[in-house]
């Protein structure tokens, strides 16, 4: 017998058809002899049609308020799963996020999991029902309701199964798990039948869109299997991506798949005079504005001065410019300047670390389809470049034929 | 300075413009040096999605999870009306029935509440706060979110009033008070400026639909001033009923009004042995399944048996008489009926009770205009007679003017 932690999104219960099918597909799970913890997000398009109410009233408005009102969709969710599963004979109980209690801090609209009082829940496993809680959701210790930002449902359900020691977390979406790159870009994409998180991480920080990054992290922290499978596969027998912490049987490949994402804007100042604490100068405000800075270049030149160049999320782009152009004045740089039609590209790839030569590879694979890169950036197990934004299928394609991911015909 | 506690229903709710009405108002009582609550009912037509979903999963589901579904609407509105307050510079905080505590028993879908912890609410007034409060919701010892019933938020505003210990409990409908009846049966119909909680208590309870009748009960109860106003009426200087424990001049009139309800049916067991206890045995089933009876008359046959009449809600007959009928058939009563084509017809006033002949003259008219009654209850303040449905209006009519209730010219 196992303890199985299952995360639904929107889409999977959009309908009440389809919270009868995620309600069918839990009571087989159950049925095998697993205890099942269920976190659903809000139906698809709920979230959405309170965004639209929130902005007819006030953009600006506190973000306290505006918790309250965005984890009304979720708490809707749970109630109709476990009258589902009630219906259908399975005793249910369904948890909002303060009554589960998953405290946070109070960075509303962002707020990270501080403790999850796993007691409640074990009690109603031990009665034999199936526990279902709201994604996306947490408390304050003062009892404001918080939500984890984009994605938070994965987090929530990851951070259950960490907190209730389950033996797997299962992520289920609209595709059957990993594939080598976006399959809407590259139609020979592969399927990954397992990926080590590390691999995950890079992929999802990338643009995977699979899954969360915070999840993956958290997962990762925890060292706790995510399996990502598609709820559309009605009985189950279908594929999935195995995400855990060491992959036993590395495999020969060096790159395990090309993530990309079209959703950052570049900002580069130059001619900024080369002294310590810079860096801090420039970035400090940026992050004391609650915007999150991806890839981070700096060149020293030769004058004295140095370049620095770094890529934030597009809806953060006019706001990171604004402050930018103040901070550049203030450190007398020679100019300032921005560039919202960017893309990143990156190779992933746990093997990359003994492969030498894989990112001389890349740049030389993209040089030859006229490609220019605009910024490189590398970990142990990616190399990420950023290319003009007209070029990213282009890139992505390439890269994908030059490291034979593409699908082989068995 | 007074403290206000101002009740907004759905339809003073039901659009984004509609919200930020409320909140010019909100701002006008505050501006004019009071602190204000706010409770809130949610979006016209919220409940009634919620309520559908419910069904299309499962209408016998667990009625926690109804509750922790339907209570959704309200959240909603709180956060908006807070984050719309905000927008026009006045500082807002708001509070679900979980988080104000407002602490209920555990009967989920009409829950009643046991105690309100003032003290957050007292902290935000005295910081400048105005404090939003979703209505029709609470949460028991245990944490599981509770609804009030049908009209709930009438009575958190009423309970906060008291609670908080509120100079005036205002409720803001889309009538700008109580009339002698309802103006779509008898366009003469008058404005009420006064009425006792007594006289309201049985306009409200006999169907006139203005307040919710446990609202009343506990303003009666606890001796809080209940106004009813318009929403519609935008700079608030219009028509109002105020409803107070004792009206300090007693008008000369003795019948303040005429209410009905359409919502009962009746039902009827005959040739019951008369002996003690028998009407407990008949009601204790029924009160056991959670269904509320009204009026109850029992009449002592001279064969030693009895006839037992009780009306139930128009929801709740089919169920009630399946229940009767098994009840019937244990006591060895003859017979068993029901009757779902039934309108009670009540006169109303706190004078009636020093006018003798109030009830024979109301006797008198029905019966000149050919109008059978069924059943009669009475009460210091009232009477009431079951009529056949279809002659409700002419009832309501031929009443009004016989009390001499119809609108004056001036």
């Amino acid at each position: 017998m196992a303890l199985i932690v299952q995360k639904y999104g929107g889409t999977s219960v959009g309908t009440p058809e389809r919270i009868e099918a995620v309600a069918d597909r839990v009571i087989r799970w159950k049925q095998q002899g697993n205890d099942v913890i269920v976190v659903v997000s809000a139906m698809s398009g709920e979230t959405n049609k309170l965004v639209a109410l929130i902005n007819a009233i006030n953009p600006q408005g506190s973000e306290r308020e505006k918790d309250a009102i965005l984890s009304t969709g979720e708490q809707v969710t749970i109630g109709l799963l476990a009258m589902a599963l009630e219906k259908k004979g399975q005793p249910a109980r369904s948890y909002t996020g303060a009554q589960v209690r998953i405290l946070t801090d109070d960075a509303h609209t962002k707020a990270r999991i501080r403790d999850i009082d796993a007691d409640p829940i074990r009690k109603d496993l031990a009665e034999g029902k199936v526990v279902v809680v709201a994604g996306f959701q947490g408390v304050t210790e003062s009892g404001s309701i918080t939500t984890l930002g984009r994605g938070g449902s994965d987090t929530t359900g990851v951070a259950l199964a960490v907190a209730l020691k389950a033996d797997e977390c299962q992520i289920y979406t609209d595709v059957d798990g990993v594939y080598t790159t976006d399959p809407r870009v590259e139609p020979n994409a592969r399927h990954i039948p397992r990926l080590t998180l590390e691999e995950m991480l890079e992929m999802a920080s990338q643009g995977s869109k699979v899954l969360q990054i915070r999840s993956v992290e958290f997962a990762y922290k925890y060292d706790m299997p995510i399996r990502v499978l598609s709820s559309f596969d009605e009985f189950g027998q279908g594929k999935s991506t195995l995400v855990t912490r060491e992959e036993e049987v590395m495999e020969e490949v060096s790159v395990r798949g090309i993530a990309f994402n079209r959703d950052e804007a570049q900002l580069t100042v130059t001619g900024v005079p080369d002294r310590p604490g810079v860096a801090y100068q420039i970035l400090g405000p940026i992050s004391d504005a609650n915007i999150e800075v991806d890839m981070i270049v700096q060149n020293t030149g030769s004058d004295g001065t140095t370049d620095f160049t770094f890529t934030v999320h597009k809806n953060d782009y006019i706001k990171a410019k604004a402050i930018l152009e103040q901070t550049a004045a203030a450190l007398g740089a020679k100019h300032c300047k921005g560039d919202e039609h960017i893309a990143k590209v990156s190779i992933v790839g746990a093997g990359m670390r003994s492969h030498a030569g894989v990112a001389s590879k890349m740049f030389k694979t993209l040089a030859d389809d006229g490609i220019n890169i605009r910024m490189i950036s590398t970990s142990e197990i990616k190399v990420a470049v950023v290319v003009d934004e007209k070029y990213l299928e282009l890139a992505v394609r390439v890269l994908h034929q030059a490291f034979g991911l593409a699908q082989t015909t068995a």
